[in-house]
């Protein structure tokens, strides 16, 4: 395995927030919670952006209420039919046929004590499932519903190259510091095997805003982190060591999840959907196709880490398709034909409205008593007839609500207008010096 | 009228919580707003719970804006037509035959003399209403209108044998003290003669609720008081002594009316919909067949009155079939057909489960940090597959929300679970010390 | 011009609150921004009632944002087919003819250079339009699109006698000064030539107000402020000189637009839709026939002032059909076949109740704990039968809410009662001594 990865490393390009490309670069590690995979997709993500900083913790130790668990690496994995010589679920093939965290084995035995331990999904019986077993002892394959139906009769080798050892959990961050100390944060996964939405999606649409917030804004307003961990107990064990400092500064994150295929946008609210990050979500998904709204109860990520009960990050969730709502989910069909340059822009675009209203300056504030004469400035129809309002409608009621009360999101809510066009509006006012734009609410 | 209420007594069986039975003892007794009938249902009640003390207004008694008034008694009443002897509306066969606090009489007269003090409800033709004039001096009979209708030309007599006297109107409670003075009130009539659900079904499930309290918390970590007064004045009469001691204590209370046929579950709101009573109630009512939620512009009972500016009490009205939207309501037909063991018992446990809630300790609050790891406590699926999260999302909801913040009652409401399951996993979660229940909101 | 408004002036009748035949008398006067046409209106205005002050604004004034116009007056327009002498668009038949502001011309030229001047309703062809250049500098006539169709090839001379030149922009008001500071403020406009709905009814239905409270109210508690102005340009110049006034007393205001015709009663909601006056509109429209309710993303009248940032009146917009939203409105259909006695009657009903409810005194408080005895001060039926409860919904429910917590109008709305009942049941309870009406909240 370690040298097929390095054939890997070798061909990766580094393009400028080539999204799709990082994507099928990272593809074929085998990433699990901890183990190798993890150390090459953060060599390769360094590679993106060098302040992408590792961290580390040992086996055994305490983080909140769970244990850092042993380190797992595989090198192989197969079922051989001894009569013929026939392998089945092999690793090399497709690495989600090994059940995630399998013990290691190498023995013989009949069909009937092998079969409890291949794993289907038998809705889906033509695609092989992503199993995982963390926290308890097993070894295990997966395959395919239709495949394990037909496997010969006879004796079996299991054979699974696994070691699991005293090592290390590993988690990544990359922070940019800001005039304020407000930050913005975004967290993403790198704990999945290959599959394409779920979840290289995420790490690499944190890489691009990462590259836009450091290329756009050189003395960014406010701070950025982006956080890179395996799901639950990364989250848990990053926050284990810096939830003071992240309960001080994060005023808005999003759980990045999925965040590839074009089906769909899809907000995950956070446990009282009242959060900043939750009107920014909002805000941002106004006027785009197929918006879907989930409440907290339909939580699954990483959002039920940061929105859990003490921790009370301000984040919701940020998916395309959401997990476990689109067919390919946990499945070896979850590949590039779900994930597209198209579907990975899209969510960009979507953070990066939210980044752009960040550094705008979040609440805008007329700076003159009464409508302003846009008519004088050329912004404003100078013929009043029937129906001539309606052409301006939108930067009226920007300006009606710019009063430092409502943020850029509450506005784009307030008014109906997607978030991109208020910003927009907040551009030319701000040129026109009719408006201020404070990141304090009501600020003189 | 004393002989036959006499055999009642002798007749009663003091089953331990056999609401039905206690129902079925207590029918024929012709209750009113004052008079023998109450102090006989009294003298039940206090069989069954001894806590049960009564105390007496004297006629003429100013109580806030109201006047307790005459204590009436009845021995007899009847229409006799004269010609053929045939007796009607005879009091003996049905005691709403007479007309609430009718003044006696013995008088012949004509037919067109009679019928105006014939009281009937035209849309129910086969049934007798239930009519009273307290506040009004008059004398009358209810009869079916299909009876009224056939009552042979000719000269009649009517004859009520009751007393209009100066006397006193009886109210009652039950209090018990728990570690902490904050109540939990519940309120009930003993004022109506014999229909069974409006209102045999409040007072037997309160002096089921009451032995439930003293049998299964006999520390309670709350206080109750337990009220049964005839309607109106009797909430008032007792309001005018206890009101202070009252708005000191009571923290959720319940006035119970027709909480004993099996058709509904009925909610009815206080004035601003929003007290601790409507929210417990509102979640134990979660998963329950057909459950009916009434505003306080619907009220018609003690709501009324414990909702009245001035008084404020925390309370709100539960029924089952409410007061007025069941056919047999005020009429003869409110009996043993309406009022049934299981319509009982399901008011029963809606109730108890409120009583359940307060004594668990009301704020659930996660003694750690993120979630914690159920897992290796056995409370948690070791296999991660698709679909593998979804059987536990009622405790892992249930966590998310036990913040300090919430009741669970909100909890229930917030995750839609029937507030029994949220009750269970509160318990669960108390085993395995993985949560704290406080009376007090956010607590430490 | 002169001539011709002065036999208008000289044919008005006085009569008392007849607006019908205050706005037939107004309507020929050619009004605009600035001009003797707004001399005109007041000088009638001030013969209805004579509180009515105007005050002046130089031409070149700076008024927040804003600069104030030079005046605009008209003696005479109209274009002639030179071939034949025929004139069309003549403002002596009309004075909508005219492009509002439009500046002085005498000049030959062929039909295409003359076409671009002439505007008209492409999707109302028989009608014609009314329209303004204020503040850019243009000559032009309005004509129906059918006329403009069917004007003969040829030579044209177009004639506007028209003066801009350096002179004042008037406003007026009129105030009441109550017991109290507080004021209730109501705003209309007088710029608009020959139209009835748009906007004659505004300005009478202003002054009937204002005859109502002094005739009906003559120590009024609150006080009143009657302000009648130019549209945008008007309201921003009174405020430049009154804000710091208005703040301070102004509780309660509506713009008064349109308020003229029979179709329906509309609330053009403020900036937040929370204030006093939203409230006391909403209130004053339950049980009436088609109302509706418009956001302020829907405003298009003074609101826009009223309600901007930094101005913040409690102001909200009331319309019988709103400006835009019925055919006749901005052309010359707009006359007395739209606006109608019942029409303004309508709106007044609706005003003078909201009137009405500040002079009893907001906020009503029962005086007595629990429900009053009703029934022996003869306002409860004596007879309590099933039904007899529901005929005296209204007032008990008014008296459930009289907690001193709610105003008349939030009363309204919680018991969905007519705010006229609602005042009836307050004068009652009011004469019965049974609550008392304080203009603060939960005063004692």
């Amino acid at each position: 395995m370690v040298a097929r990865d390095a054939s890997v490393l070798r061909n990766m390009k580094m393009s400028d927030s080539n999204m799709l490309g990082w994507a099928k670069d990272l593809f074929p590690i085998a990433r699990s919670l901890t183990g190798n995979g993890v150390r090459q997709t953060f060599d390769y993500l360094k590679g993106i952006n060098p302040e992408v900083i590792t961290q580390s913790f040992e086996t055994g130790t305490h983080v909140f209420d769970w244990t850092i668990p042993r380190e797992w690496n595989i090198e192989d994995a197969y079922i051989e039919h001894v009569a013929t010589g026939v392998r089945y679920a092999e690793f090399k093939r497709n690495n989600l046929h090994i059940l995630g965290y399998s013990l290691p084995i190498d023995r013989h035995m009949d069909k009937a004590e092998l079969l409890p331990h291949i794993y289907t999904q038998e809705d889906q019986p033509d695609l092989i499932p992503y199993v995982t077993s963390y926290y308890k002892d097993r070894w295990g394959f997966c395959m395919a519903h239709d495949d394990k139906q037909t496997l010969p009769d006879g004796e079996y080798r299991a054979v699974v190259k696994s070691a699991l050892t005293d090592g290390e959990l590993i988690v990544g961050d990359a922070k940019v510091q800001g005039q304020r100390d407000d930050e913005i944060m975004f967290s993403s996964y790198i704990c999945h095997p290959s599959m394409a939405n779920n979840e290289l999606s995420g790490p690499v649409l944190s890489m691009a805003l990462l590259k836009y917030v450091k290329d756009h804004y050189p003395k960014p307003r406010c701070s950025y982190r982006f956080i890179l961990v395996p799901e639950t107990i990364g989250s848990i064990a990053y926050m284990s060591r810096h939830l003071p400092e992240m309960q001080d500064r994060v005023v808005c994150g999003f759980n990045l999840s999925c965040v590839g295929d074009e089906r769909a946008y899809s907000h995950v609210e956070s446990r009282y959907a009242n959060t900043l990050a939750d009107k920014a979500l909002c805000a941002a998904l106004i006027g785009l196709d197929n918006v879907r709204t989930y409440s907290f109860l339909q939580r699954g990520s990483d959002e039920r880490q940061y929105g859990a009960p003490g921790i009370d990050m301000p984040l919701c969730g940020f998916c395309r398709s959401k997990y476990g709502e689109y067919p390919e989910y946990h499945t070896d069909a979850d590949n590039f034909n779900v994930v597209t340059q198209a579907g990975l822009d899209g969510a960009f675009e979507v953070m990066r409205s939210v980044i752009d209203a960040f550094e705008i300056g979040l609440y805008p504030k007329v700076r003159i008593k009464g409508e302003p004469q846009l008519g004088k400035r050329g912004l404003y129809p100078t013929i009043s007839q029937k129906g001539s309002y309606s052409s301006i409608r939108t930067r009226m009621d920007f300006l009606a609500y710019a009063d430092g009360s409502n943020t850029l999101f509450d506005i784009a809510t307030l008014i109906g207008a997607p978030l991109s066009m208020v910003l927009d509006e907040a551009r030319i006012m701000l040129e026109h010096d009719l408006i201020s734009c404070d990141s304090n609410k009501n600020a003189l």
